[in-house]
């Protein structure tokens, strides 16, 4: 395929090398992987998670829950607060799978009850100290008075506790996101001690998931971003750049060597706004060379400086920039490969073929 | 038609208010007013433009000309530093319409000089102080050189300069909007005076065509965010809240009393990750309470505080909190329309019908 526009380029084996990754770690430590699949939102890419074996896996709407019920997943677990007013998805995707939802209220559990015919899994939230969504942990009150509610619950059975630690993206290093992983795990297994020796214990951030060596009281895994990994992770220590595995192609429109910079084809429409605070300023991308194999390293002093709708603004070290032409090709790596992925709506492989996604 | 996931609403009242109000302001002015389509990105609401009696648009991309094409219009710009990799459209536009494209580099103009077959418009875009793209207006060099070659050029007509004056959105009020509105046509006329009288002056930002009162040297204006305006140019000054044409509608998922919390179904995949600073914090968006015939003012103290993926996060005053239900919609003003309509990818009408985009 002759690319002449933006393109998202995909690279299978460092895919695959990170789903494998990670799909030994989890049977090392002896844990479910349900992968979340919000990162790639692709059936074909998901082929590749069930070569390894994987059969239950996690999205973040209903509406990527039908996507994949599509192509065949046995279990699916929409790990976002259910939106009630999609029941009649809801009870669609039950008579085809076994679906969990989350339920982090009572007011929805009431709602629910009432509305659905068959059995769903559900799983609750319980904020550990991102302050995000899910029921406080201190919170007793409020957790036992929704557990009491499952409990009596015809179709609302309830499986586990979840919690999304993602405040490991505000540190870096393994330390510092294993200190963080611990106090989730133990703030879980604290609430569970006062229910029930059946209720599963899963966790989600890929930071945790990829550097913490200890998974003694979690049962199940949700990480989704390690698929590709990105400049988030890589700036946290959960990756090395080798292993981002999608890398943007964007073509150069213009050239200003007066300050050492280029326009590219490539702004808030296809990378996102997510940027990255580093010791060269604020980054929305780093340069790495395209070559037929894929890509390189990120190259010195080669950046995405600052991004408009559809313009990239990059800046390039004089050696870059006495090289390139009009009409080349820059690969760029994207600070957060999920909100590049969802707008780039597909990607090409590495041999120029073209992969789908939702 | 009855919502059940996160919509963009689009009350057509204020949006042909909006169109008329600039399309009248042109006429007072003597401009032409070549809107730009990139915000809306609809043949329906490109509808309302014709009505209005334009016949001549701005896009951000070649592929975005493809659809207006499709849709009859005679005389499109791409307003975009020119991607000479896509001379195959640019060939094939060139047979249906007037196309005018933006060349800012001697190495693109001499590219697609001896690749085109036809004649094709050109604008090329100065630098008057925004630093993004542009040859520098004070490079008079590269300028004439520049000029030099669409003069001795078979296919390449040259029409005009252009400059985005991007730094208008970091000032608020009339005053500082309109002190570098005049800096920009100054210097843009300054250029043109060592050339012809004949060198059209064509400027674009939504702040500057809102505010601005004198447009003496200017002959085109190609805003686009004034279709529908948003948070951003409210802050500014260029609109008030009423101006407003569109609305996220998000269902209410989770409730969190003890913070005054919400989270909603509407995230970074619906709003984009564009963000204000205000007095309230960073805001991703504020909420207006919705009702039969579109949206109110923002409720005091009830903002989109934080975003992920598909979580949005809302403060709600005590009252608000009060009243909420699990289930209910809240309306949210986007901080960037742009964007929040690019990913939404279709429009509802305040009547319930669903209008296409791109």
């Amino acid at each position: 395929m002759k690319l002449t526009e933006p393109s998202l380029l995909l690279d299978e084996n460092k895919c695959r090398n990170n789903i494998a990754a990670m799909a030994d770690k989890a049977r090392l430590h002896g844990l479910e992987l349900h992968p979340h699949f919000k990162t790639h939102q692709s059936q074909r890419i998901g082929d590749w998670f069930k070569e390894e074996g994987i059969t239950s896996i996690t999205v973040s709407s209903l509406r990527m829950a039908q996507y994949f019920a599509d192509d065949g997943w046995e279990e699916i677990t929409v790990a976002f607060p259910v939106n009630v007013l999609r029941r009649d998805i809801i009870k669609e995707l039950c008579k085809k799978l076994r679906l969990n939802i989350y339920i982090n209220c009572l007011e929805s559990a009431r709602y629910l009850e009432d509305k659905l015919k068959r059995q769903v899994g559900v799983f609750t939230e319980l904020d550990t100290g991102y302050h995000r969504s899910g029921i406080p942990y201190e919170n007793q009150e409020e957790i036992a008075e929704l557990l009491d509610f499952f409990h009596q619950s015809e179709h609302l059975q309830f499986k586990g506790f979840y919690a999304h630690a993602g405040h490991t993206y505000h540190v870096q290093g393994k330390e510092a996101v294993s200190k963080i992983h611990r106090e989730t795990v133990e703030r879980l297994n604290e609430v569970k001690a006062r229910f029930s020796d059946d209720i599963k214990i899963a966790i989600g951030d890929t930071p945790a998931c990829s550097l913490a060596d200890d998974f003694s009281g979690v049962d199940i895994i949700r990480p989704g971003n390690f698929v590709f990994y990105d400049l988030v992770q890589q700036q946290i220590g959960a990756c090395s750049y080798e292993d981002i595995a999608v890398c943007m192609a964007c073509p150069v429109v213009e050239k200003r060597p007066e300050r050492n910079e280029v326009i590219v084809h490539g702004g808030a429409i296809h990378f996102s706004k997510d940027m990255l605070e580093t010791s060269e300023g604020q980054v929305y991308g780093k340069v790495a060379r395209l070559h037929d194999q894929g890509w390189g390293a990120p190259e010195a002093g080669c950046y995405l400086k600052s991004i408009s709708q559809e313009h990239g603004l990059v800046k390039l070290s004089p050696e870059q920039m006495e090289k390139v032409q009009i009409g080349d090709w820059l690969g760029i790596l994207p600070v957060h490969s999920c909100l590049t992925a969802n707008l780039m709506q597909s990607y090409i492989s590495l041999s120029g073929r073209k992969v789908t996604m939702m």
